[in-house]
C-alpha cells in the first residue's frame, strides 16, 4: 500500500515541504528506514539524523531544520509515527461469522460483520452491535449490551446487565461487573450486600489483561470515553472514572472514587475509597491517596504529597542515621554549653 | 414480593414500635425512598431526615429519636439493610442441568440440581454437591470437590485435588491449586520443588476476580470458613487463613502464613513469608509486614509499625528537608557558641 | 518404584556412605520419615536428628556428622531433597490426543503425543511440539509457536505470532503477547500505537497464573531460558528479561526494561521503565525501582537504595517524631545561650 507524500501530509492534517509527489510504502526509524519508507523526528536530540537518514521523507515540526531533505510538517510528530503505524500496519477486519463452537442463547441480537469464536458463550437477552469480535472463551451473561467495533479477547467475562461502548478492546482475561466487595459486619462474620448495580463502559476505552471492574451496589461503576486501562487493575465498585485518563498496571481503586477527565495514574498506585480527584492530576507509580487531590495536582509517596516537595524529602530520607546521630551529639554538646554558662541549674 | 413490618422485623430479629400491619414491597434510602417502602438510617448524622423521610418505614438502633414514625428496632441498622436488600432483590435459582457443550469426564458425581454450562469442562472422578452453578469455561481438573450451593463464575480454574466447601462463590477468572513458586537453588539455576499438595476452602467464603490461591508443596494451603477475599489477591503455597478473614483486592501473601481469625488485609498489602498474624489485627492499606503482628494489632506503613505512631512518623516527614537544613545550622551555631567559650580548644 | 541407596547417589551426583544396597521407596522428613523412606538435612540446626530419625537413609554434606548411618553425601542436600522429590512423586505423562471439543484452526501442525482437551481452541497456522498438554479452555491465536514438552494449563491465552520454548509451563490464566500499553497523546485524547511486535519465551521458563507479559511495540518481548515467574505479574511492552531469573508475585515491570541473568525482584516489586537492572541484583519486596541498578546490588525502599543502608534508615524512621521535637528543643536552647553570650545581637 503506497501512497503519495501529499496524501499522507492530508491524512496527518500537516503540510509537505519538498516534492509532495515522492512515494512511501512503509516506516522506519530515523536509523533504520530505507528508501521508500517514511521516518519521523519526535526528539530534538536527533536533529542532525535528519540529514543523513536513508528514509524518503521525514516529517518533523516547523521548528526543526530540514537539511532541504523532503518532509511532512506537523505539530506533533509522535502522534503522527502512531497514526502512520496505524495506516502501514492495520490490516482489513475479515467478519467470520459465528463460528461452530460459539454458544448463544435465546434472545439475543447480534448486528452486521460478526466474527463470534469457537468456546464463546452468548448467555439470552444479549444485544451485539456491528462489526463486533468476540474471541474464543469469552463470556457474555444475560443481558450484556455491546456497541459496534467492539474487541473482546479470549477469556473475557462480562457480567450480567453491562454494557460496553463502540469500539471498545477490552484483553485477555478480563473481568467486567464482578461482585462489589461489600460486607455488613455483625461483629463476628461477614453478610454480603447484594452488588445488583452495573458497570457502563464508554466509547474508544481499552482496557488491559487480566484487569477487573466490579458492578456497582445498587446503581452504575462507569468507565468515561476515552479512558485507557493498562493489564492487573483493579477498578472497585461504584467509582466514577472520568474521561481520557491513563490508569497504568496493577493500580488498584477503592470504592465510590471519582476521576477527573485526563487523570493519569502509575503503575501499583493505589487510591482509598470514596476520594476524589480532580482533572489533569498525575499520581506517581506506588503512590498511596489517602485523600483527595485538587485538579492538576501532581503527587508521590505514600501517603501521597505534592511529587517535588516528596523528591526533596526522599533525598534527605537517607541522611535519617547521620541525622539522629549528629541530634545526639549537638544535645550532648548543648548540655556542656550550658552547664558551663550556669553549671548550678542546667538543664538536664 | 411484599411483607408486614411485623414480618420484617421477625426476619431481622428486631422489634417493631408503631403500626406492624404496615405492608412493605421495597427498599429505599432516606432520601429516595417511596410510600411502601422501607429505609434505614445507620449514620447518626442523618437522624433528622427520620422525620421527613417519605418511607413507609424506617429501621434504626434503639437510641434513635423515632419521630413518631413506624420503625424496626436492631442492634445493627446496617447489617438490617444489607438483609433487606437480600430479601427483596434475590431471585430464586433455577437449576438449568448440564447444558449441551458442557463436558463431563469419567467417575464425576454430580448432586441435584445443578447448572453446568456450555464451555464448562469437568475431569474425571469430580465430584460436584447439590445445587451447584457451574458458569462458562470453568475448568475443574481431575479430583476435584465441591460442596453444595457452590457457585463458580466463568473462567474460573480449579487444579487437580482441590477441595470447596458450601455455599463458596468463586468470581471470574479466579485459579484455585496453581503450582506454588518454589525451587531450589543450584547456584545457578533454579531447580522445580513439585507441589503435590492441595487447597482446602472452607464453607462460605468468597473469592474475587482473578486472585490466585496456589496449592501447597506437600500438604494444604487452607482458607478458613467466612473469610472473605477481594480481586486480583495472591495466597502463597502453605498458608493458613483463618475465619472470617478480610482480604482487600491486590493483596499479597507469601508461603506459610498463618492469619488468625478475623484479621483483615487492606488493599495492597504484603505479608513476608512463615509470618504469623495474631486474631482481630488490621493491616493498613499498602503496608509491607516483614514479621509477625499480634492479635488486635493495628499496623501500617513499609515496614509495617503501629498506626497510630505511624501517622505520627508520617507527619513529620514533609518537614525533613527542613530538619536537616536547621541541623546544619544548629551546628554551625554550637560550633561558634563553643568557640566563644574556649577559643583554643572548641569541637570541629 | 524402589531404587537401592546406590542408585540414588547416582541420580543425585553424590556418594554412599554405608550400605549402598539398601532399598528406598520413598521420602519423608527427618520427623516423619519411616523405614524404607529417605530424607535430608539442609538445616545444620536439625544435625542432632541425624542419629535418631526413623528413616532408613538421610541426604546430607559432606561436613555432617553421620552418627554411622546409611547416607548419602551431596554438596546440596536442599536440591537433592527437590530431585528426589520430583523421583518419588513424578507421574508418567498420558497422552490423551487431540480430544472432542477441541477446535482446531487450518493449516496447523501437532507434534507426537499430544493431549488437547476440549475447549481448547488453536486458531490457525500454529505450530506445536512434541508431547504437549493443552489444558481446556486455552486459547492459541494465529501464527503461534510451541516448543517441545510444554504444558498450557486451563484459560492461558497465547496472542498472534508469539513463541514458546521447550519445556515451558505456563499457569492457569496467564496471558501472553496482549497489546502493550502504549499511546500518543494529542493534548486531550491518547491514540493507540499499534503494538506489532511478539512476546519470545525461552526454554524452561514456567509463568504463574493470571500473570500477563505484554507483546513489544515493534519487536520482541523476551524472557530468558530458566526464568521463573510466579502468580499475578506484570511485564511490560519491550522487556529484555534474562535467563534464570526470580520474579515473584505481583511484581510490576515498566516498558523497555532489562534484567541481566539470575536477577531476584521480590513481591510487589516495580521498575520503572527503561532501566537496567545488572546480573544477580536483588530487589526486595515492595521495592520501587526508578532507575538503573548495578549488577550484584541488593536494594529495597521506595525509591530503592541499599538495602543495608535502607535498613539503618528504617530503623530511625520511628524516631522522627522525637527527632523534630528535640530539634525545636534545641533550637530554643541555642538562641537562649547565644543570648547569654551576647544579648543585643543574638540570631532570630
Amino acid at each position: 500500500m503506497s501512497k503519495t507524500l501529499l496524501e499522507l501530509a492530508v491524512y496527518l492534517g500537516g503540510r509537505v515541504n519538498g516534492d509532495p509527489s515522492v512515494t512511501i510504502g512503509g516506516l522506519g526509524t530515523l536509523d533504520n528506514a530505507v528508501a521508500g519508507q517514511i521516518t519521523f523526528l519526535a526528539n530534538p536530540r536527533y536533529a542532525a539524523k535528519v540529514e543523513t537518514t536513508t528514509a524518503s521523507a521525514i516529517v518533523l515540526t516547523a521548528a526543526a531544520e530540514t537539511f532541504g531533505r523532503n518532509v511532512i510538517i506537523v505539530d506533533n510528530p509522535y502522534l503522527a509515527f502512531a497514526k502512520l503505524l496505524t495506516f502501514f500496519t492495520s490490516r482489513p477486519r475479515i467478519a467470520r461469522g459465528v463460528m461452530p463452537g460459539a454458544f448463544i442463547g435465546v434472545g439475543v441480537t447480534i448486528g452486521t460483520e460478526p466474527s463470534i469464536y469457537p468456546g464463546a458463550t452468548i448467555a439470552d437477552k444479549v444485544c451485539i452491535g456491528d462489526r463486533v469480535t468476540i474471541h474464543p472463551n469469552v463470556t457474555l451473561y444475560d443481558g450484556v449490551v455491546l456497541g459496534d467495533d467492539v474487541t473482546l479477547h479470549a477469556g473475557v467475562s462480562i457480567r450480567e446487565g453491562c454494557r460496553i461502548g463502540n469500539r471498545v478492546t477490552i484483553h485477555n482475561g478480563a473481568v467486567i461487573g464482578s461482585d462489589g466487595f461489600g460486607y455488613a459486619p455483625d461483629g463476628q462474620s461477614w453478610f454480603k450486600i447484594p452488588q445488583i448495580g452495573i458497570v457502563v463502559i464508554g466509547d474508544d476505552v481499552e482496557i488491559g489483561a487480566n484487569t477487573t471492574v466490579d458492578r456497582a451496589a445498587l446503581e452504575t461503576t462507569r468507565i468515561g470515553r476515552g479512558t485507557k486501562i493498562d493489564n492487573l487493575a483493579q477498578i472497585a465498585h461504584n467509582c466514577q472514572i472520568g474521561e481520557d485518563c491513563i490508569i497504568v498496571a496493577q493500580v488498584g481503586i477503592a470504592g465510590s472514587v471519582t476521576l477527573g477527565r485526563h487523570v493519569t495514574l502509575g503503575g501499583q498506585a493505589a487510591i482509598v475509597d470514596h476520594a476524589t480527584i480532580g482533572e489533569n492530576a498525575m499520581i506517581s507509580g506506588q503512590s498511596g491517596v489517602f485523600g483527595n487531590v485538587a485538579a492538576g495536582a501532581i503527587v508521590s509517596g505514600t501517603p501521597a504529597m505534592p511529587h517535588q516537595a516528596r523528591l526533596k524529602c526522599a533525598a534527605v530520607y537517607p541522611y535519617l542515621p547521620e541525622m539522629r546521630k549528629s541530634l545526639g551529639k549537638l544535645a550532648k554538646r548543648m548540655k556542656e554549653v550550658e552547664e558551663r554558662l550556669e553549671p548550678s541549674s542546667a538543664q538536664a
